[in-house]
């Protein structure tokens, strides 16, 4: 065991992979407990992208090699300063597009319709012959603005038309292959949508893009869902946007901070929240597990990755 | 003002439609405000179909001749028992099918992607690095069965068939023009169904047809969503199979008394539960008010109903 390869865990929450890892033949080192001899023999790390890897850490693994995020994003990889130093990034290529559009129309009408508020009303004993919870226009005609035409958004725009709703998309490349017209930026597209989702790569270029202006577009009688990042979206802006109702309503499965913390939205109406769980389904995790595990079998096979980071 | 046909508000919830009614030239009456002499002026009840309308109570209006619901339902009224005695019972006809479709897509997912649980797991602050809700399997392949093929059945289907679900329906009558299989019984389409789904007209006939047996079918893994009315569903079967995980999960928006006590509920796992509101949008409900408004109008001008019950 002592001459084989070792793999660090860099989260807690992939905890759950280190019996997998060591069927391999891996030794598995972890991140929170993670000791300074230990740190030398680092040949691979398994990420969950969202997460930053500080370069000063990734400086200390002299032997690093590979980071394979889980993830389909890698956002907290600074991708071109690892390449520059010869260590490869790999990620789970389009494998949970499906499912992180049904989470994306779930999170859509269960705040458009007041699913949740629904609950809460019927449990809190608020249900009574005359006070249901108020009458909100259907989504039959309504638009729908995607922002990031990729695997999830065009998977949401396929959902989104069988319910009678109207697609535009907006992105940064021209996509002449596209069904759905896109708009000439992104405040356009915010001002031509009654629903605007967030369903971009989150990079450099797009940090805060949907801002208090965009915000402002999609309007009091407006929602936001972002299932993309949090980085995408000014979380500040929409906080007091829906506060001071010049937006009418969001859904976030992703935050700022990850685990966000609750009081930040003790007194934020016309919310629904989910913890970071599009993407999170028995028939995905497997699928991307397995291709962290393939990209890891051909790295210490000296072959190129099967899924590099575009 | 005298002169002017009396008509009747038969339930609270029915106060907002007062104005418009008036407008018409109307006199409205309210039966929880009803006064004897009153009651022998009324000659049409304005009526919410879910609400139990006694034979007792109509024979005390020797006038009546309309009872219009604002509703597509018309369960509380006993239509032969009221046109034995020359009262026509009319009812709104196929108008919310879209809306009560998507509130039906909105249960299923945001009970089968834990979305309510997801979003008071935030609010509670129990979101840690390690302690996410739950992974779910995802919507694509997963069955769903259709209890009820009407316009409300098949917009649920042609929604679901967007997400990659494999369609099936049962009901009483053959449909040769319905692209999707027809089981051999409900139970059948229980056992084949990971998601069942009861858009059923309420009737004598399917009164507890979800009966514990049928539920039983759906099973462990499986999830019931109810948006047609409480009467078809085995309510207090539900209860115990929800809490012997013999059931997986339910979704529902309509109940055996409405509004339900919230103590019903308090301590049933994994269900989501709605204020009978799928139908409850600003574009059906002033179609559904138009329509008593017009069954009314060819009520009193001596001509046959719009939208008589069928």
């Amino acid at each position: 065991m002592s001459n084989a390869p070792v793999v660090l865990l860099s989260h807690e929450m992939l905890s759950p992979m280190a019996g997998g890892l060591e069927a391999q033949g891996y030794r598995v080192a972890r991140r929170w407990a993670l000791e300074p001899e230990a740190a030398g023999n680092v040949r691979a790390i398994v990420h969950a992208g969202e997460i930053p890897l500080e370069p000063a850490f990734l400086a200390s693994l002299p032997r690093l090699g590979l980071i394979a995020c889980v993830s389909v994003g890698y956002d907290g990889v600074d991708v071109p300063w690892c390449r520059a130093r010869g260590v490869e990034v790999t990620h789970a290529r389009g494998l949970n597009a499906d499912d992180v559009a049904d989470h994306a129309m779930g999170l859509l009408i269960a705040g458009w319709r007041n699913i949740v508020a629904g609950d809460q009303l019927i449990r809190e004993g608020r249900w009574t012959a005359t006070g249901r919870v108020g009458a909100r226009p259907g989504l039959k005609g309504r638009r729908l603005g995607v922002m990031g035409l990729g695997h999830i958004g065009a998977a949401v725009a396929r959902r989104a038309e069988a319910f009678g709703m109207v697609v535009g998309w907006w992105g940064p490349r021209a996509k002449p292959e596209a069904p759905w017209p896109q708009a000439e930026s992104l405040l356009a597209l915010a001002q031509a949508s009654d629903v605007l989702v967030i369903a971009s790569r989150a990079d450099a270029a797009n940090r805060g893009a949907v801002s208090a202006q965009v915000i402002e577009a999609v309007g009091p009688r407006g929602m936001i869902v972002n299932v993309a990042r949090g980085s995408i979206l000014d979380e500040d802006a929409l906080i007091a946007a829906l506060k001071d109702k010049r937006l009418g309503r969001a859904a976030l499965d992703v935050f700022w901070e990850e685990p966000t913390p609750a009081a930040r939205w003790a007194e934020v109406p016309n919310l629904v929240m989910t913890p970071h769980s599009a993407a999170q389904t028995l028939d995905s995790l497997p699928l991307m597990v397995a291709q962290a595990h393939e990209n890891l079998r051909l790295f210490f096979a000296g072959q190129p990755p099967l899924s590099p980071a575009p």
